[in-house]
């Protein structure tokens, strides 16, 4: 188990200008060893994260209001999914609230950008998973120009003030952006071709839009700069061993801080006992 | 793996009359074996789920409306959440929609019971998985006469509404009833008094509740007498690895049926190669 505090290692610091490119994806800093060794370790914390989780969602039907919110941002092929799949083998999913978010419905664009966000928010004790989020709106909108530019620059302070909001109530926010490289997607995508169970994943569009990597990293640094409280976690994804054990690490250790109680129980317990085994 | 259809074994007839005390918690039928041989068969069925759910999640991409929803009930410490756990274990949680219900909050009461209920349906693609839902609502609410009986007489008819107007939509609709019996159910929860770190989730009126036990059988057979259709599965629930088994099995079998289709991919795979490996 990593002794360091990875927290420190992996976030960005308020104010800092980014540069995604001094951010090397296949890093692996203050893993626990090789691909074998960060496997195992991962295991090992498995049952650590599912009693803080137990813990958090106990104090939670007993009135403690917080709750933790994992954001996973990062280009295609980057993994958003994979992590998710990989968290929760580690929880209780009926404590967590997952959502995958897609280019919004015709519903959901009826709405300001953040609403449907807000429908999908955990609740006291849970913990909250977002596949994408609400800053594809000031990613994707920014680079394919769905709102002009103004509006874009606002979007970076209604996000601001929403998490200040959210963090005011208890939510723990830990946003990770799953860095990759222009090399490994173009691997992932090759990969996706040539599977063809896979392949449904691929559209040529996914070209396109990888023609605009330059400009998509450049929407990133901005919002990783704009939107630099709560901090962002930049986390080398070009090794899905690691990329998986990091953000499994970033979550315990915020649980960790957190230190949820389970609630004091307030009865006899040897009356209770008697009750149940003498009722026929 | 089981060669019969478990759902024909399993299922309440529309029109039956529900005695559950015809129905032995403790039974396992068309188990693959012991409990050893089960949890093995219940290994290999999960790479069929989760290719099969990949299959609905690709097809919902192509404009496929189906989707799945399980409803799981049954009385305290039925294993519900176990339930929930094992078979998201063999699932992609991005394209799964978990809801736990709790008691309703305020905002939820200002709403017809079904509001919350609708906000957690799975979309086109999508699994659905409800630990509890709005069967509490002629459940508890009848047990404990929350609402006038007359109102929990429209309530059937609503919920049968409901339900069609879902399956009319593509919601395949498994509802499974988690069947404990009394005396195991003194056994959960005398376990849960002696285990210090389970004790939360024990509360004096569990014992309360218990003396209730008539009433809420009697509830049930009610319910899922009322709202037979789309059926009722009962699931023998006295042994956790035929519980997890059978459900996973009968999701198995209605994934199957539903046998969602890769979208075809509408391009020329030589070009995107191509096109991908020529890029710098």
């Amino acid at each position: 188990m990593a002794k360091r505090d990875l927290r420190r290692l992996l976030r960005l610091s308020p104010g800092e200008t980014v540069d995604l490119a001094a951010h090397d994806p296949a890093a692996t800093p203050d893993a626990p060893g090789d691909k074998h060794a960060s496997l195992a370790d991962a295991e090992r914390m498995g049952e650590e994260l599912a009693e803080l989780q137990e813990r958090l969602w106990a104090a939670g039907t007993a009135g403690d209001r917080r709750r933790v919110l994992l954001v996973l941002q990062g280009m295609d092929t980057s993994g958003k999914g994979g992590t998710v799949k990989h968290v929760i083998g580690h929880l209780n999913p009926s404590g967590c609230r997952i959502r995958a978010f897609k280019a919004p419905t015709a519903e959901e664009l009826r709405h300001d950008f953040l609403w449907r966000v807000r429908q999908a928010l955990p609740q006291p004790g849970e913990i909250g998973i977002f596949d994408r989020s609400h800053y594809e709106d000031v990613l994707v909108a920014r680079v394919r120009r769905l709102v002009p530019a103004a509006a874009i620059g606002s979007r970076y302070g209604l996000i601001n003030d929403f998490e200040r909001a959210l963090t005011e109530e208890g939510v723990t926010v830990v946003k990770c952006f799953l860095h990759l490289s222009y090399e490994e997607q173009r691997r992932r995508l090759l990969r996706r071709l040539d599977r063809p169970d896979k392949r449904w994943k691929f559209a040529p569009s996914d070209i396109d839009e990888r023609a605009l990597w330059p400009a998509y990293q450049q929407a990133y640094e901005l919002a990783l700069e704009h939107c630099a409280a709560p901090p962002w976690y930049v986390i080398p994804a070009d090794h899905k061993w690691y990329r998986n054990w990091a953000v499994g690490r970033l979550l315990l250790e915020h649980l960790r801080e957190l230190d949820p109680e389970y609630p004091q129980s307030p009865f006899d317990l040897a009356e209770c006992r008697e009750r149940l085994l003498k009722e026929t």
